[in-house]
């Protein structure tokens, strides 16, 4: 018996065109913010983006509205950009006061985009609140800072649920929110109830965590409210296409959701450089599918017995039988 | 003007051989603990050293009292070898129940040792609880397991101050407490105020964590209660001499147990496989005097300063005119 | 249509027990060579087995034959011990001359059990030939050393084929022989013909290659000559069931050899601590078995056409098809 | 006595500013190749630096000798950009033909660049060149490609010096050129003798190698042409400023240099984000002064004769005595 399909998300920049220190150039020439809505809406199964904001120049959020209804799609979550030349030395630690004002007002700013699109929370990533070089930092002062920061956005807007997303490194070469724990621990120190965490795959693989595990910390401490995936080398961020490197980590990783009853989105967070980034979507998708009927035919009661011994090869073959048969037409 | 120097001690196991799996007849012909104890004081900077137990065949606690009375050494800490064949698949987290009784009989023996030699903790370092296969474990109840082993051995020994030393992975593949701040969540979730944290500065820096960031966290949270120092290549825990690899991440570390005026032993754990333990040892002590000379010259306001505006380049120029010349004659 | 099944073989180090510098009592209870010749035979699907040597005492080449005829096996290779005590410090590369003579005494010794056991190689695997800490040695003397030994042990055997199996590190902090192309050139260096390389898929994986990369330069260079399988977490050489985290190149690996023709032995090189030793390697031959069937399967003409124009998604999408059919029923 | 200074040099692109996958609005406003050198001018101790082609537009061959005859400055090299977006899926191994026709074009004009300025070499960095997902290309076409274009390249210019820059990966996940014994194989198999290698200090780290080995691997090969340093964190090419996290491997780098009289320039190849630039190398040199110092008063003799016995202790405790004491004033 199969049970539904989840929905399927994905944020929007997975539809866009990418620089990087080298290329830069551009990967392709630059996708606008309805452009990319419309590649989304093109790929068949996504019913949910996540937008970055602010939208390419001209571009409204009832332009915004539009474009996604026009697709069929919802915005999950709203991606304010805290990471460009202005926070080039942190967001929320940036060691400028007026910078950080700056920062409360803009994410305000966010926050309202939230509202307009009904979105189900602003994604929190401060991806240069962190340092480079040993001894740049006093690491007391980026904890009062990131935590203070995060509190006061967070009782600012009440209305809004907020997750933040960890990862370890890039483009600081640490990053302060790292890891599913030291989120969890800052968010208990907010003492505030709509800041959550969206667990992004790659972060977790790439961090040394198991992604399987980190949910599972999460949901334990109610806090895993939203997630995406993508694959990669475990070095470094790749935001490569899902299941390409690591499928038997993606298939622990939903599974851990099932047996959790977590509800949700299944979204992509990935980078496809040199791909169509249209077709790359789809192959994730198909990837997800059968992800999805792997876990409705798999054993979970002989699974958990398993675990109850820890009996590695038993699970492993329940595990291989149901995801080497996945795709079987 | 110079401050006093802190007081050095050593894991006991620093002075003793080593097997791995290959070199299965031992580096170095065995080594017994009273043996071990009288390198350690032949060193002649060591005042503590953390003890092992079970200790060697026909080894009793007196024999041990006196024979680091002979050598002028105290024991800081007691070391129960929950990692040995009987804990493969864990100790807290073990699949038996039988054996997580014994572990709790074995721990509470463990806690006497600690009473008896006047130690100031019992350190916990349950190197077998994780996993090694995707799937092979129910995270969840690793956390159940993990939690309230520790809590109940904390609360059968009020008057033991206990530490856990957390480690991202060996022998496991990963390791339960892997990281500051998921220690630190698990020991708020016990409830108990006799469990701290024990930071190894190679298992951070292994851990991907700045061993810096992750003793301010555990002094902010009132956990660091012990450490030590080695180095590594960043990729295992190599346990190498402090120092030889990572000197200015070293440094940042005590500089920051400096600021946060951290008083405590400041401790070597370290495996000299192949080469001379006592030299080892001293190598490292004097690297950690001329650190401490450093610190004493180094222009802590101004450094202050320039991590008030994240001055990497200011921060590390005053770091280096202290570093680099902290070995002058 | 399907093609015959390889052969498969297993070092036989696979079916012994383990210590670790943590379990110096042994994962398990120890097992003499004879025990585990007859763990190896009932598995049920290996042909062959890599001995190592000395077998444990009082086992003599003729015993090993028996025990090998006895259950159908043949050895492939003999791999000598030099990672023991005595090379703790480099098997070719030690600094103390004698020990270099005795090594290659030894070895000599070693290959008279070659001949004996009809085996098809020497496995010389020097896991202490390299350094642990900056400066520690003379890297031009290290070169001259490893490839000079190794050249004069060719010449002493020229009957004898010789395989180097390189490793990036462990037990010593960096090997010698670290890469399939500093193995390469380290062989084209010595002017022989009867040594190649052994590639091990987790060494190249733990090592940042592509395995199936490694694979094609060594086959591209002549020096193929053995090869294989496991699986690790890309950080250590964990020598974990082949499958359980990296199915997907390990299928590209054998996809490589197959496009080349490569005709040889599918072994297997892991180290199941904690698991049943026959259980884990039915595990690794029931997956092998798969990854052969989904060679049979996989459209090649159409792969190639998509690695011509570096199609990755329609090359993942053709592996896909396959791979995760391969085990239905 | 002290030995007279090296000559500096810089890639001139550390003068620059940068844009990243996130801040696409860069870390800085955009400086012209004529401003760069002015930078570099500013420095003090520079007397090279490594010409990126093209130049920003509108400044011709003739406007950049004259600004590096006004700074005191010579080309050492000429970098040219095979790694923008035509080039993304490869300069050598692009899988179009008419795009490697157009690289050839390009390159033979930057080598009229090399001529036109007097520069000593021409530098080939193909960072595209290699592969993003498993199976996505053939290894054995990539090294047929890698190795004869670089062979046509350099045959059509017999009178210019070509240098290969090798990296483990970035902006592909993997690059084909990817270590300096795979990189020295590949050289040997073109057949000429006007293409070396150029090893970047931080990449050889990244990529898990020794960089004092991997120069005197160069050096015994006769293909240590050039060189920059830089530091990183080990797991990602973070081209951070030299000797702030690891200065003993850039002391045992130098000092391998040293042992080999080898004569060259030593170069610079940094990208500080978020730093000034001029002051990130000035900061730099003041530390290879203090390296040029410290081996300077190195006991060599000595440290050989503790290398000779792999005594790391000794050799650790010569070089300590001198690193820890080249900034005291």
């Amino acid at each position: 018996m199969s049970s539904s399909l989840p929905e399927f998300g994905a944020g929007l920049w997975h539809f866009a065109s990418y620089v990087d220190r080298y290329a830069t150039d551009g990967y392709a020439p630059p996708v606008t913010t309805l452009e990319q809505i419309e590649r989304a809406g093109s790929v068949g199964d996504l019913s949910y983006v996540d937008v970055p904001y602010p939208f390419t120049e001209g571009v409204t959020v009832e332009d915004v509205k539009a474009a996604l209804e026009a697709q069929g799609l919802q915005a999950i979550g709203v991606t304010p950009e805290i990471y460009m030349r202005k926070y080039a030395k942190g967001a929320f630690t940036n060691p400028d006061a007026a910078v950080r004002a700056d920062l409360l007002a803009f994410l305000d700013e966010a926050a309202d985009v939230v509202r307009a699109l009904g979105a189900k929370y602003l994604k929190v990533w401060p991806g240069q609140d962190g340092w480079d070089y040993p001894f740049q930092v006093s690491h007391a002062q980026q904890w009062e800072l990131a935590v203070s920061g995060m509190r006061e956005l967070a009782q600012a807007n009440p209305d809004v649920k907020m997750v933040i997303e960890y990862k370890p490194r890039e483009p600081r070469q640490k990053m302060f929110w790292d890891s599913a724990a030291k989120t969890a621990l800052g968010i208990k120190a907010m003492g505030v109830d709509n800041v959550g965490v969206l667990l992004d795959f790659g972060h977790a693989l790439f961090g040394g965590e198991s992604p399987a595990a980190a949910a599972q910390l999460l949901i334990d401490h109610g806090l895993l409210w939203a997630m995406d995936v993508n694959d990669n080398l475990r070095g470094w961020d790749d935001d490569m296409v899902v299941g390409t490197v690591h499928p038997v980590e993606v298939f622990e990783f939903f599974y851990t959701l099932k047996v959790n009853n977590w509800q949700g989105v299944w979204q992509l967070d990935q980078f496809p450089f040199r791909e169509d980034t249209v077709e790359a979507a789809r192959l994730s998708i198909r990837f997800l599918k059968a992800i999805h009927r792997a876990l409705d035919e798999l054993d979970i009661d002989a699974l958990r017995a398993a675990q109850e011994r820890q009996d590695a090869m038993g699970a492993q073959k329940l595990v291989q039988d149901v995801l080497f048969s996945s795709m079987r037409s």
